[in-house]
């Protein structure tokens, strides 16, 4: 039975994640780059606080984390007081950030390595799945560690599915976001067409939602565009560094991704115009400037 | 009250729509350029046959019209024999043809002259939503006038909505047709690299269609594209016909669709490999060649 959970990085989704752990009846140690924020949560949570992820993960059954790309993850893990210095025999680290699968294959290698087991974990969901303990989590690993961690994952997880060896939940991921970017590049285009052709934006997407045109992005996100509002959702800036990630793994494995590729130029564009922070629906923005 | 309706186009779409006129009790007359066609939809629905347009047209308080594209549409209505000339005061000619806005903003302006009124009135459904009578239909011209159609299109219509004046319409079908080019080339670029990943497309699927990647494109035809099946559907050489009408409109109202443009000449590269009949999902072939 898993009763020790420690969390790394209590960030906009790791915070609320964490809180159904300790909210579960785990005993939740956690580690925060910011003190302050973890210092927070201990109090929210009745949790106990580490300096170092190394100190955080030593006595931990299953170590969490999500920090924010591939560089953060290898210095709470592979870095100097890194978890990985503090992980107990037969324990398991489960990386929740969307990161690249080499990274996830290397931290693998090094687990095994060291006598403990990783599983990678991104989530889809955003910040309402954290809170709401409503995410999807896509696992790469081993069938039985899988199982193990269930528990814990279970927490804060709508769905969370096993898809294959290490890495196989990030690539998951990487499959996950490709789809976006068509979806929303296609919704904006089709938006901005109907401004132009003058139409009622709001009409017309009531109409076409109903058929081969819906997509959950014209549920969830077409009324907000047509208000010209993005200061909320997903970041493009996180975006463009998932499509980094999946950019560079079609290079490794022949996938072409022409779309997804023009997309990525498109939210450079949104970058460019101040809007790193806007939610990734914006990129009809470059179609139809801020009014 | 609407009694006798004249139905011109017996095609995939035309037959069954003109059958649910004449099983809500319509008197209707049919016109087709096939007349064994016409012959047979008469046999089986107790109808009415004319050798042209024009005759067809006359007496009929409603004519409707679901032809192939904008030349087809001029042909059977300002052709000789024309249903135009046909036409009785004060009756409606609706055409369900995708097709221009322009050739609506012209038949209208044709019809006015002559007394008569004009819907453009293009569906999405498909071949099943004619038969099941479950088809959306996007509709522009006069509120009156629409009105006074509405009792027979709501024979075969899921729902029946007026975008606005004439051309509207075909407009909305447009930004219909847009947001699935996106949807479909970023769904196929997804599951193009879910393979080339070594993962199962089929788990994939099932993971992310529960989130923001989900669309309808992705819960009706992700299972055909694994399993390399085109044969049905919405065949790519009418999505190129739409696409067409759709960026000519967008070069009229200053849209840049630059999204739409590529899938476009990606639908031109599919139909090189002697996919014009396959269905839009057939993107994916250009990735993943048949097998």
């Amino acid at each position: 039975m898993v009763g020790n959970v420690a969390f790394i990085g209590l960030g906009v989704m790791g915070y609320p994640m964490a809180g159904h752990l300790a909210a579960a009846g785990f005993d939740v140690t956690v580690y925060n780059r910011t003190t302050s924020r973890a210092e927070r949560w201990c109090e929210e949570h009745a949790g106990h606080l580490q300096d170092t992820p190394a100190a955080a993960a030593a006595g931990a059954d299953v170590v969490l984390c999500c920090v924010g790309n591939d560089d953060d993850v290898r210095e709470v893990t592979l870095g100097a007081q890194g978890a990985f210095e503090g992980m107990g025999d037969n324990a398991i680290f489960i990386d929740h950030t969307t990161a690249s699968a080499n990274v996830a294959r290397e931290l693998a290698a090094a687990a095994t390595q060291r006598g403990f087991h990783f599983l990678d974990a991104p989530v889809s969901g955003g910040q309402a799945g954290a809170e709401n303990g409503q995410l999807t989590i896509m696992v790469g690993g081993d069938e039985e560690i899988f199982a193990r961690a269930t528990p814990v994952l279970d927490c804060y997880a709508k769905s969370a599915k096993l898809l294959g060896p290490v890495g196989a939940g990030q690539l998951t991921k990487m499959a996950n976001q490709i789809c976006i970017a068509g979806v929303l590049q296609g919704l904006s285009e089709a938006l901005h067409f109907a401004r132009l052709a003058g139409l009622d934006g709001a009409a017309v997407v009531d109409v076409i939602s109903g058929g081969a045109a819906q997509s959950w992005q014209m549920d969830n996100r077409s009324q907000t565009m047509l208000e010209d509002q993005f200061e909320f959702g997903f970041a493009v800036n996180w975006m463009r560094k998932d499509l980094a990630i999946t950019l560079a793994e079609a290079r490794r494995n022949g996938a072409r991704l022409p779309l997804t590729a023009l997309v990525d130029q498109f939210y450079a564009d949104v970058q460019e115009m101040g809007g790193g922070r806007w939610d990734t629906s914006s990129l009809i923005r470059r179609l139809d400037p801020p009014r």
